[in-house]
């Protein structure tokens, strides 16, 4: 039973809460008391009995013995088994044990287990953490799985824990950061897309900057030890304010929480020592309280706590972390459905309004009765010709406007706006590419809305360097100016998309993105700025720049899967419009990020900053970006020549 | 004119002589005096104007202006172009300079001048050396270039500079060490395989440890300049014994000397002062000797002096960094050539004579009359059947010889060599797998010859663990037991030729190969050992090796492309037989040394290990090997489950 249903959640935004038990020869009954009887979602269950050693086998029996699986996969049906269990794979297993049989031993129970579990088609099988630093072996044979699985996950089980720098007693030489572990299993098992974590969230947490890596990574499932909870005053379970916070954030990262060893606080109707197996196979019995229902309960109630998420917020729930080709405006068409979405982001064009209303204001003095020629120059199916004429009305200015649209199709709109709304008087269409438009007048203002979620990327600097022939010297450019933004990302989830390609274009292009499961490494860092209008002699849109970022001291290693972009435009004076984090304009949603990925992922440090180059290139029919990464270590240039991904002119 | 033609080499092993000139807007005459009159083999002439910048041409001259080349491109004739000109690039340019004029000037000519001396199909140009420590947007403008090229090479000029830890000052906090300019620049640009270096020997050089490195990258030429001689007694140019042995070692490793500077020796016929293209229009004059003719002449001096090739490598002079698939003599036969070719390796079967000698009078008392059974498995077409004779005959014991060989066209050879030599009597030809004979009696000798280059390769272990059954209790195995061994080298012209299949196999693959143009950078260390017979209860022929290398203190940062394998076998007793570079058997030439790519180089640096993981996997049809680095960073694990490469049962 999923934790209640919420108000303003979709069922895809349903949260689960499994149990973590001990063997149980008896599958179904373990399910009746953890699920049925016990408001589990599912359980957690080792397959094999845990005694279980392969060189203990009779030789004799050889082919014949029966390995001590949990009964034949017929004791459940088949979607018991996939929706309720997830295999937990024998804790005793060490394949870099310095012990040869203990070795040989692990790699066999190991390929066992997760066959049967194959056999059984259940979602995931849960990983024991590796013994020691060393994980080579073990990840050599996780990898070989990999290679033949079915689609089981595999959830490597990891403890969230890092000693700080501050607290390291001076004669131990080494940090321990659980990262670091993950991160080395991943890497030799390729980044593989079904190899997940499983984090066992402990009674300390480590510090926030090193917690939002994890965000970033794979993590599948959240294991709460009752060692964890504290207790309140009436005796029952719950978190400190830290691990409450943590748990949200598990919630708002679609991560399942599962509950793990034995109850340590009271809860009525059951007695406080049972494991979530010792069940009775007395009936009446096993109707009574489930020993882990006052966490389960717990877990349930921070959940109901949560906010519910903002109408724009779920309506764009199905776009987290997928991947989109950035628009081609200037090559292709937009087509109507795409206006249409573009149009209702009232908060955008209230921000235009009040842009175009203090540049008339400035313009024209109160007491003046001058016309201002007012041209908007990719005017789609007219938003900003109502928000200039608004403007207008507004300020008792008198206005002129120039809608010039490149699109037939919208220029079909714009007409029977025109007529509809009766601006025959003041409204021109011109239809007509704006770069090529030989104007009969200049204008005073010049409202354009061509900037991409990257600002530059859908070429709006030379657009308006074409349009800014029929400008006025003291004209006015909205926007007067924008600048593109990056931040260093680890994003696994959309690296393994673009991985999945199999080629290098798609690790060559830009992607826009509703980044969610990212953790943002450092604070977003300007790229390129346009200005405009732009009247300095050697005029170019090509760009050149180098970045630093650093890591959070406190935060350990990260890996970098590539880049988050954004832009933020300077309309007019101080009315800003933008997309960067830090000072985005709230309630819009025409853009979301822009995602360059690295091809391969850079690993750094705190202390060591990661350096980073980012070209804008232009050709005579093309525009495009090129990126690199020159420390810790030089990557290389990606998208040489534009050959992979471009902006037509 | 090549340097000498040298008896004992080859066409394919001449050198050539280049000398580096100023600009010349007279290019038949520059190559009359330096070529045709001066005795060298090549220009490395500039091939613009050295005060041209695009930035000041005048703007109105416009798209009319002609490029200060160096004459038209019909001033020569096509092969005139191609074989005497190396194309300098204009040194001033400075693509990093924080002056953005000083940049897109750069930008520009280099494209120009690139573009120029493709048009004339030159083989090279010859890039400056980047000014500073950062060399990203050069690398990136190189970069788009490398993507466009004919079949240009570009050298891409480095000083051959390394600062010494012991040297450094405290103050200064950074060593240099121009390898990593290299490094950077070629990872930018992705390992181009037209992407070269042009070393600049000045008059003093790092450490052995730090120059090896560069006999792995891809070193195209060497300049030395004049004021890098020494002066010998009687006023003429020489150079250091330590530049001499560098220069032979440029000799054996296909790089071309080219001589730059002024001539700073007094020199017969010309004046001290004289630069290469500092000649005069009349005629008398220029027949005069060239002012570098003295360093051309010690240099050809050099050359002549070193030790002719042994007729061995001469031979195997075409195999050099050529990749080849490794046999798979089980699962395939092997061909007539190949027999061959093995049999002529006299050496290796002096040490099978002898290692049977020592055998046979370890086994049978000298007074003794016994017949000792000696079988030969894998006999292929009867060498190691002589010299199991002849063993017999130099030690006076009796033998009874069986001829195991599964291939039937060996076989055909066998009965024919048998027949011819009169041996019917002794020998028994037994057309069979061994790991399926079922024999008549058990043997006191099982002599095989089933190792490949990395020892255990071709399945030795699977195969002698069959014949194993009919060897007695006692009995003995030569070979009795074999190592593997790797070591990390840089390699980029066999990691450029794995790469450019452009896929993960040929990465996955190991590769027989007579390595030459390859740095290794640790001594070697061994990996697997198999021991015959083998008697344990467990017996598995599954291995595990955890290694670690250390590069030299003092040789600086280097460039892992993968590790080069070998094997060292122990026939019998102290009767040994291998390739393993430190105790390799001289004059044997059966085997060339095994190469595993790395699909990602590795970087390491004096100081931090690298760590390497092996395994020797076994499956119910094949056997293959997977391999991974776990320091400085995790790699991926190679060649999961086999998939790539593995080796048939």
């Amino acid at each position: 039973m999923p934790l209640g249903d919420k108000l303003g959640w979709e069922k895809s935004e349903s949260r689960y809460c499994g149990v973590e038990t001990d063997f149980s020869e008896d599958m179904p009954q373990l399910l009746t008391f953890n699920i049925s009887s016990g408001g589990f979602d599912f359980v957690v269950a080792p397959l094999m009995d845990p005694t279980y050693r392969p060189s203990l086998m009779e030789k004799d029996g050889g082919g014949l013995c029966v390995l001590p699986f949990s009964g034949s996969d017929l004791v459940l049906s088949p979607s018991q088994w996939s929706s309720h269990v997830v295999g937990k794979i024998s804790s005793w297993i060490d394949l870099d044990s310095a012990d040869e049989t203990l070795r040989m031993d692990s790699e066999t129970t190991l390929k066992q287990e997760i066959a049967w579990a194959n056999h059984l088609s259940l979602q995931a099988c849960l990983l024991p953490c590796p013994k020691g630093a060393s994980c080579a072996n073990y990840a050599r044979c996780v990898n070989q799985i990999l290679q033949g699985l079915n689609t089981m996950q595999l959830w490597l089980r990891i403890p969230l824990m890092k000693t700080e720098q501050d607290s390291m007693d001076v004669n131990s030489s080494n940090l321990i950061d659980s990262w670091e572990l993950w991160n080395s299993f991943r890497l030799l098992c390729e980044h593989h897309s079904q190899l997940a974590i499983a984090l066992d969230v402990l009674s300390s947490l480590p510090s926030v900057n090193s917690l939002i890596r994890w965000f970033g990574e794979s993590v599948r499932a959240a294991i709460i030890h009752t060692d964890s909870f504290l207790t309140n005053a009436r005796g029952y379970p719950c978190l400190s304010k830290r691990h409450q916070k943590l748990v949200t954030m598990f919630f708002n990262h679609s991560i399942q929480i599962v509950i793990g060893g034995k109850s340590v606080h009271s809860s009525p109707g059951a007695s406080s020592n049972l494991v979530a197996n010792n069940f009775d196979n007395n009936v009446e019995k096993s109707v009574q309280r489930h020993p882990l229902r006052s966490y389960l309960d717990y877990v349930g109630y921070l959940f109901q706590k949560m906010d519910p998420l903002p109408e724009q917020e779920r309506f764009e729930l199905g776009y987290r972390d997928f991947l989109q080709s950035p628009l081609q405006p200037l090559m292709d068409n937009l087509e109507a459905q795409t206006y249409e979405t573009f149009e209702k982001d009232s908060v955008k064009y209230i921000q235009y309004q009040r842009a175009i209303s203090k540049a008339l204001l400035d313009r024209v003095p109160d007491e003046a009765s001058i016309t201002t020629v007012l041209m908007v120059v990719g005017a789609g199916r007219g938003p900003l010709v109502r928000a200039s004429l608004q403007a207008a009305e507004e300020t008792g200015r008198k206005l002129k406007v120039y809608a010039v649209e490149k699109n037939p199709n919208a220029v079909v709109t714009l007409h029977s706006l025109v007529k509809l709304e009766g601006w025959e008087d003041i409204v021109t269409i011109i239809s007509c590419d704006m770069r090529y438009w030989d104007a009969p007048e200049k204008a005073d203002i010049l409202v354009s809305e061509l900037l991409g979620s990257f600002g530059d990327n859908e070429l709006s600097p030379e657009c308006l360097d074409g349009a800014q022939r029929f400008l006025k010297q003291d004209g006015i450019s909205i926007p007067s100016s924008y600048t593109s933004f990056i931040q260093p990302v680890t994003a696994s989830k959309l690296y393994n998309d673009v991985k999945s390609h199999k080629d290098i274009v798609h690790f060559e292009t830009a992607y826009v993105v509703k980044i969610h499961n990212v953790a943002r490494l450092a604070p977003s860092q300007p790229v390129f700025t346009f200005t405009h209008p732009n009247y300095t002699s050697t005029k170019s849109n090509q760009r050149y720049k180098k970045l630093q970022f650093e890591i959070a001291n406190d935060a350990g290693s990260a890996m970098v899967h590539g880049f988050a972009g954004y832009f933020d435009a300077k309309l007019y004076k101080d009315v800003h419009l933008g997309i960067e984090p830090s000072t985005a304009t709230p309630n819009m949603f025409s853009w979301f990020a822009i995602f360059f990925p690295l091809r391969i992922p850079v690993c750094i440090q705190p202390g060591s900053p990661l350096q980073v180059h980012f070209w804008r290139c232009c050709g005579a029919s093309k525009v495009w970006y090129e990126w690199c990464v020159t420390s810790p270590a030089s990557s290389a240039v990606q998208n040489s020549n534009g050959r992979s991904y471009w902006v037509g002119l």
